[in-house]
């Protein structure tokens, strides 16, 4: 059987990462590509409920891709539910323009969204994401001329070996973080994820009319652990895989949890 | 020293169900409440980067409460960084009209998100959600008739003892359910997440000009395990609390990661 490979992103249909995904993956099976319409980031893996979803076809390269008015997380949905007309065997999410590292970024990044919700839906996933640097308004002008030679083939290794074998148990999604600056040869590291990538901080500003808004920011905590994504990505200048799973509960120390309860609300 | 809290939800400012959370710990230390200016579900961790945010203050019976135009996760930057100006001690994130169950919660949902925010600004966070059956239009008019007092009931005494004695090591954040029908008799039971809650499809539909749109949608899955939220919240009715974790690295079997990426890389 011909494997089914859905591409998604949160950049949206139009990015230059969507087209080397669809690059890396060409010829390995059926691929299908649902991104969203608009760029999505920093949405996470938040759905849309509450206004009705539609699709629309359009030529990329030698593919068709559908864009689709809403999230990552949408467009995953779409692609299988509606497009694919059944589950894939694999979702790649990206090549996303900027790096999606530590624990942070899982719960706020659409690439991981998108990639978490094909996990959800019980097919495996690999969310791939480029390191570059801040270019600020220069972002749109370099983005045509990004290499991404070593993230394609970061992809194309991992998804053969995930379509051949599927992915280690207890494991729903692997989250590739390549520099800008990787080649073929750059080392690859199994990592943990950081706890998290940024400081906080808010900036005060005022508009013309005198009004007060806020820019939320952050900078980057320089001392992650050396086993972590973040120190082997922005220290080392390696590629990251961190396997991800969906489950958020707690590997507690059961005691611990039943005295606070214990505490809280006496024999239960 | 008064302990500080902040309190915010996803509902926006306006939800009965943050007022409720308000009465449940006015009094135990110095309150803020910081919610978005309206309601913002589904939305996840998800954060406003490329617009500005804005502020206002409101009256909320006896208090002032602050609300920002963006989603639950800036409204907790937002009270942390701009309203307190210092972090809180505990974050209470809801009441939310709603479940939030199963470890597709944990990132579609919006309480659970600005929850999540503030475990990763190091501070304790409860999010509390009640589940009520679903009411399609009514919705608005059974809201004011809600009986929080069990979700109140079990928030004042976790707060109370999170603010004594933190939460359980390896713990960021506590999920807690509430039936609408329980009372103070309630059992409460500690579980771990569900896998998931629901089956998604999607319905097609045609607009008047004949064009398609679609709504995602998903039926509850039935047999959820017996330690999980969702059997102990939907089956047997109890009050659930779930301890969650920020760090989603997968558990693994080091051996087997590391033979996919021999399998991919050869040797590295």
């Amino acid at each position: 059987m011909t494997p089914r490979i859905l591409i998604t992103n949160d950049d949206g249909v139009a990015s230059s990462g969507l087209r080397a995904a669809y690059e890396a993956v060409r010829g390995l099976g059926d691929i299908c590509i649902v991104a969203p319409a608009t760029q999505q980031s920093a949405v996470g893996r938040s759905m849309t409920l509450f206004e009705p979803l539609r699709i629309a076809r359009q030529p990329l390269d030698d593919a068709v891709a559908y864009s689709v008015n809403g999230t990552p997380t949408d467009s995953v949905v779409m692609g299988m539910f509606v497009v694919m007309e059944k589950k894939p065997d694999l979702v790649i999410s990206g090549i996303n323009i900027g790096e999606n590292l530590s624990a942070e970024a899982v719960t706020t990044s659409g690439t991981i969204g998108a990639a978490l919700e094909a996990a959800n839906q019980g097919v495996p996933a690999i969310a791939v994401s480029m390191r570059v640097e801040d270019e600020g308004d220069k972002f749109y002008e370099t983005a045509r001329a990004r290499n991404y030679a070593a993230a394609r083939n970061v992809i194309r290794r991992l998804a053969g070996c995930v379509l051949e074998g599927r992915l280690p148990a207890g494991v729903d999604v692997l989250n590739v973080n390549v520099p800008c600056s990787a080649t073929v040869e750059t080392p690859i590291a199994l990592t943990r994820l950081a706890r998290r990538m940024y400081d906080t901080h808010v900036h005060h500003r005022q508009d013309p009319r005198g009004r007060s808004y806020y820019w939320v920011d952050g900078t980057v905590v320089e001392d992650a652990p050396q086993d972590t994504d973040l120190h082997v990505v922005t220290r080392l200048g390696h590629i990251s895989v961190t396997p991800l799973t969906l489950d958020m509960t707690a590997p507690i120390d059961r005691a611990g949890m039943d005295a606070l309860l214990l505490r809280a609300f006496g024999s239960r």
